[in-house]
């Protein structure tokens, strides 16, 4: 057997503690799969007099995680601090530069540094891996990144914020509005301290950049992504979609095509029937299609210990087996500049509207989407008490332009009541 | 960039020339992320004249599969000839003792030699990788050998053969019987040369050996896998299944517990609204159970020349990248023997009989499933036209030895017509 694999484990919330868990409890099956075994050496918090149900004291303590990144006496630098900048950058960099290799969970820093570390590490020789990063316990960078290799990947779409899957799906199981499911979702401890990461968006789309880079060989572009979180979806709009035969969810789409590389994490509805359609609570999912592959199915947990402890272990086992490869698949340096899209690819879209039950009410609509050029695919007025009918209709394909065209036509439309909502259906 | 990777492939039928298409289509694409050229040196196949849709004049020919394993200018054999025996594992013998990497689409061929291949390899410092064996191009073996490595993984289950998910869904959706279903599937040529090796179950059985040596670090043992096909599923049992919120899938089941290594083929019922209850047609799923990832779940085409191509070519790539792993994840001679169980883990059954339509009926069925201590969940009786009627019994969790022994039982109760059927409910 070969030499331990030591590591310094800096952070010790839950993702840290998960991983020493893993370790302790299992160290025979790791040393038998790795061929050696896998040693902590030493870690690194904030605070030291805590107690975290795990016995630590075999391990040396360093109160700053940059001293502990730089210790001779460790082969991996395991980052579970958190935060794009401050300690957790440090530490990483401290760690490269002192030759170390670089496990992380950490979405925002790669997101927004993943190009400046990779190419760090590569200069020393060094692997940066990041599987916990995006979608939890899914092994999907690996999929991507190995398994697909041989493809072209044509698209990467899916559901990779737990808590706004958890908030959309129980909004439309209990009929309870955005409001009260947040609240719930806050008193069970889902959301990030800033909230707006996950319910706006931002968690996922630090994701999503992730997966685009690994997909298409591009540097990571966290600021081409179109962003827009799920603050505004109503339960009017979840029944009356499911009503359509749709789903709404927080979907991320990469894409590359044509017109460059398209990147959007927002609401957008799906078929109910799909696998994207069927996820439920806080489970993720990511759709890989590749042009030799067609289409792979991910499904798992996106967060919580054992999860992503489980994914940052799978990144350590691959170090401690020899099998390393580039942060994002390819040196960094090969990294194509990411041409943003400059349009997004036409697709169906869902309009509701609120219109005065006047004769000739839907005729002015209908014109107003002929005049922009969409046709309709199907369209539903429902009963009502009130003087306004709801409106649904389902648009044939159309560019997200031609839909501000309608929507900026509608307004002058006299028997409008509130703005129309517009929201995209992803063909999955 | 190094120097590139240098291949033989034996076997240009539709596996082979996928392969032979992907690296012709985009060589660009795989040297960049490999970081070095994939090369193909020369081709066998059993007939050289004949029009395969790619050029393939660029390659030398080779009639004799063992004679290309042996060339000195190959760096890895790619084995899609298929067969567990004869021409295929001559060849991948005398690829390994010339001191080739093998990358192989044989799931035959590993079910039955895997042990002694693997630890041939190994003794030259070779691999030998088997993607595209199990699940197309689903990446499972990845998935499950290097993304969990930090699990102890708990079960694996999956449904592995796309042509039996095929006929089971066809049945269901058109109401036709099992014959008619096969008729058609074989007219598509969906079927293999030996149709019971799909729908005898054996090709997924052969699969799920492999999958079962990689999750639980035991030698492969094919032997010991439980196998029964779908010929004895009748419409009647579809459909009445589905009216109690089942679906009948050919499901592989691979799980360790303190009983040993339970290895299953069969046709179970799973429930309509999971994942694998959802799977239509000839797609292919696996679910994954690890201790701290909890479950994970991969959909995808379990065969065709495109995603089975694609996970010949994710093999190839690791190898390009220089990414080694031993055959079934750790050494073969670290593999431990599989201990059989004796017996399935508790589970509940369904039961479909026909009674005749006599007072006390019930009673006596009741009586004989209680004698053997079976409790009853749900029973339904359906109206009927002839003089028996047809009834379904959802049980407890209990064992198949006391479904056996209540089998056994009714067979002595005089209103029983036809002998009853019972089908594993599988709790996914």
């Amino acid at each position: 057997m070969s030499q331990p694999l030591r590591l310094g484990i800096a952070g010790l919330g839950t993702v840290g503690i998960g991983v020493v868990k893993i370790i302790q409890r299992q160290a025979d099956l790791l040393a038998k799969r790795a061929g050696r075994e896998i040693e902590i050496v030493a870690v690194s918090a904030r605070t030291r007099d805590k107690d975290r149900g795990v016995r630590l004291n075999a391990y040396d303590w360093e109160d700053d995680p940059v001293t502990l990144a730089q210790r001779a006496d460790i082969d991996v630098f395991v980052e579970l601090m958190g935060g794009a900048d401050g300690p957790a950058k440090a530490a990483t960099e401290a760690a490269i530069s002192s030759g170390k290799d670089v496990v992380t969970a950490n979405k925002a820093m790669l997101a927004l540094h993943g190009q400046q570390l990779a190419t760090a590490a590569e200069a020393k020789d060094r692997v940066i891996r990041f599987e916990a990063a995006v979608a939890g316990g899914i092994p999907v960078i690996k999929a991507l990144g190995e398994g697909l290799a041989g493809n072209e990947i044509e698209r990467v779409v899916g559901v990779m914020n737990g808590t706004c899957n958890f908030i959309l799906t129980q909004m439309e199981s209990t009929g309870s509005s955005y409001q009260e499911i947040f609240d719930q979702a806050a008193a069970l401890g889902y959301l990030e301290a800033d909230p707006t990461l996950d319910v706006g968006g931002i968690d996922a789309a630090h994701k999503l950049a992730l997966l685009a880079s690994v997909a298409f060989g591009t540097k990571v572009a966290f600021d081409d992504v179109q962003i827009e979180g799920i603050e505004r979806i109503s339960i009017e709009d979840i029944t009356l979609a499911a009503d359509m035969g749709f789903r709404i969810k927080l979907l991320g789409v990469a894409q590359m095509s044509g017109r460059g590389l398209e990147q959007r994490m927002s609401p957008c509805l799906v078929p109910a029937n799909s696998p994207l359609g069927q996820l439920e609570n806080a489970m993720n999912m990511v759709v890989l299609e590749g042009n030799s592959v067609g289409q792979i199915v991910l499904r798992g947990a996106g967060a919580g210990e054992g999860p992503t402890a489980s994914a940052v272990m799978g990144d350590v086992m691959d170090i401690a087996r020899g099998m390393r490869l580039a942060t994002f698949g390819q040196p960094a340096k090969t990294l194509a500049d990411a041409r943003p899209a400059t349009t997004s690819i036409p697709a169906p879209y869902y309009l509701r509207m609120k219109l005065l039950d006047k004769p000739g009410a839907l005729a002015k609509i209908a014109t107003a989407l002929g005049a922009a050029g969409i046709s309709i695919d199907r369209m539903r007025q429902y009963g009502h008490t009130d003087p306004s009918a709801p409106v649904l209709i389902v648009t044939h394909k159309t560019s997200p332009s031609a839909i501000s065209d309608a929507i900026e036509g509608m307004k002058e439309i006299d028997v409008m009541v509130d703005e129309p909502v517009a929201i995209r259906i992803e063909t999955v």
